[in-house]
């Protein structure tokens, strides 16, 4: 039904689409559908002079995309009036919608958000998840979504697609979960265990939440490198606006980059990863806390109390972080690092020495460090965003019309 | 009259035009030109076949390419024969061709690639650069890149576009040296003391080495990090088949990420940087030789012999490299490894320290890395191919048809 959501075309709209007559037409519905989502509202001559065709050519397009329902004229046309009326044209806040899941160490949670970008069902089930087999915690999951399915089917909504995030190592085949070292899966097929009916993508947490910074970011720019945790630290490497997978989709591994050469021993088999330093079990060992649920809340809160300890273990987790980035923004040279994730939260304590370190190692101006404003709830709505985005890039499949 | 070729199109040919029936025209241009390039000498109908066009759409386009110069048919036509004869398509060895030079520490040189990928000429000049001034070193180059040009249009041949390597980050502009710490070159505009009449760009030695690599390799995926050294040590960065440049043009700065946190100050400002484990004056300092020109010839006949103290050094200098790339490897996931440069002569003392600390540090299995057979002739064919690959993707502007 929609174009597979692992790897959705790039910045340009619908370029992986084929150089025929009808690809073109394609790629020009993706243009309008852009113009309109990120302009919008806009009359028809105004979308046909911002994508550079004609307002008949425009015309064309715009009528399949309302027969589609993905585009809706606002204001009561004029009875009688001869010609087009000049009325405006939005996005529509009926017609296709993402769906958009989550796997959790702690919780379990599904939305879905309209091609608006609104969020218009939500559903949040708390509780660990960690050493729960696979097939339980896919039970609950899609108990959740098809709770946010039922209710954005009440208000009108098509949900085009599901993409789930997973805290661990997907496969580039989008629903293999290859290790995910919290929940203790491996190899896991968690595509054939949630429901069937949609077009399906499980991604990696980080990936979706450095996509959600770049769509829903202030300000983000199209190269930046998104820094996350939860329980492990990762992070996601996003060039020109397009995501940067890795072969085997393994890329974005800032936790296992060696800090100390002959650290101490990481699961991944190296030593002195970054993990050991910055990783939440490290900050809370080096804090002289004890692991558990909601831990990440607890170092915010005992650090804003002023806890001396628990703010020389951030300091030392910022330190940590500081040299890892030096590597990772001399190999990359991003715009920006943006902490998200549970680093959001913790940022007050950990960005003074993460930025000294950064500042210390670099003889011109460091790459900048900021705080995402959407914090934990980056990867599920990264989700939901993923399968808007695929309709906007080829608005034609969505419609049933590839 | 070319595309500009510090960015050259993606994959895709000449995906960077724009989306109407003329800009459908030069990618189909562009879609011949890689056909019988990469699989030529080709018949109309096995092109057609090739890239899913009729026939009488081909035919069209090949013979707007004949007429241009950029494509040739191979034996004599059948005179009296009604139609098409089915004579085989192949690249012209005339008409187009790209001009690389580079700017050595220790050498200059420029040559001419003509469409097929032949070198048709080639001109190189032994003697330091260090020190001297931009002025005098962009004389003797201009030099030498008049006489390659000479004689290749002698040849028949016509210079559609220059690129220049150099040993420094090269701003995004392509023309400006920013840094070039072993000519001691500083916020150079390089462009301006070349000639003119050609369309320029200056780029940076390790990512064109990186382009020769994946364009002439033998077997070198579309994700892979290139690793080189002149004097620093460079990388680059190839993902999906493109050079990953970074915000301001200085991404695969490898030489610079942190292998031991609170190791020697290195220029760059920071500690403990790969280079000054690995580097070539830190190698020769370990093995207990002085600095000097090529010394990475002597590095490689003394470890031949059997020198301990300079294998020593070098098995050091690999598991530095190890330590660096273990990271590279964790961010970026590539599909392999590629020492090239000067490291390409030394690899038989670096490899094995390198890929034992690779594999220790790597749960799985580890990620291969190879020894690029261009050595240090790959920045110089790197940047003419550069020019040749321009030609491919836009023949339309190449044939000045823009």
């Amino acid at each position: 039904m929609t174009a597979p959501l692992h790897d959705p075309p790039p910045a340009g709209p619908g370029r992986a689409l084929p150089d025929t007559q009808q690809g073109m037409r394609r790629r020009n519905l993706a243009r309008v559908m852009h113009a309109v989502s990120s302009e919008g509202p806009l009359s028809r001559a105004a979308v046909a002079s911002r994508i550079g065709l004609t307002r008949a050519a425009v015309s064309t397009l715009v009528d399949e995309l309302i027969r589609s329902g993905l585009l809706q004229e606002l204001g009561p046309e004029r009875p009688g009036r001869v010609g087009r009326p000049g009325s405006a044209l939005a996005v529509s806040g009926r017609g296709p919608a993402g769906v958009g899941a989550e796997v959790g160490v702690d919780h379990l949670a599904a939305c879905v958000v309209d091609l608006r970008g609104e969020v218009r069902a939500r559903a949040v089930r708390h509780g660990t998840n960690r050493g729960r087999a696979p097939e339980p915690v896919a039970r609950d999951l899609t108990a959740l979504i098809s709770q946010v399915v039922a209710e954005a089917e009440r208000q009108g909504l098509r949900p085009a697609g599901l993409a789930v995030a997973v805290p661990g190592l997907i496969a580039r085949d989008g629903r293999t979960v290859v290790r995910a070292p919290n929940l203790d899966w491996h190899d896991t097929d968690l595509g054939a265990l949630l429901p069937g009916g949609l077009p399906l993508t499980v991604d990696n947490e980080a990936n979706l939440g450095a996509l959600a910074e770049l769509w829903l970011g202030e300000g983000t720019p199209p190269d930046f490198l998104h820094v996350s945790a939860e329980i492990g630290i990762g992070a996601a490497v996003v060039v020109d606006g397009r995501l940067l997978r890795g072969t085997r989709g393994f890329a974005g591994e800032l936790g296992h980059v060696p800090v100390e050469p002959e650290g101490p021993a990481c699961p991944c088999g190296g030593r002195g990863c970054l993990e050991q330093y910055a990783g939440e079990e490290a900050v809370l060992r080096a804090a002289g806390l004890e692991a558990g649920e909601g831990r990440v809340g607890l170092l915010a809160t005992r650090a804003a109390e002023g806890d001396e300890n628990v703010r020389r273990a951030l300091r030392q987790a910022g330190t940590a972080l500081g040299v890892a980035l030096t590597g990772a923004v001399n190999l990359l040279d991003p715009e920006a690092v943006v902490l998200g994730g549970a680093l959001a939260a913790l940022a007050p304590w950990l960005l003074p020495s993460l930025e000294a370190e950064l500042a210390r190692r670099t003889a011109g101006p460091a790459c900048p460090v900021s705080v995402s404003r959407l914090g934990p709830e980056g990867p599920l709505l990264g989700a939901a965003h993923a399968v808007v985005r695929a309709v906007l890039d080829d608005p034609a499949a969505a419609a049933g019309q590839s």
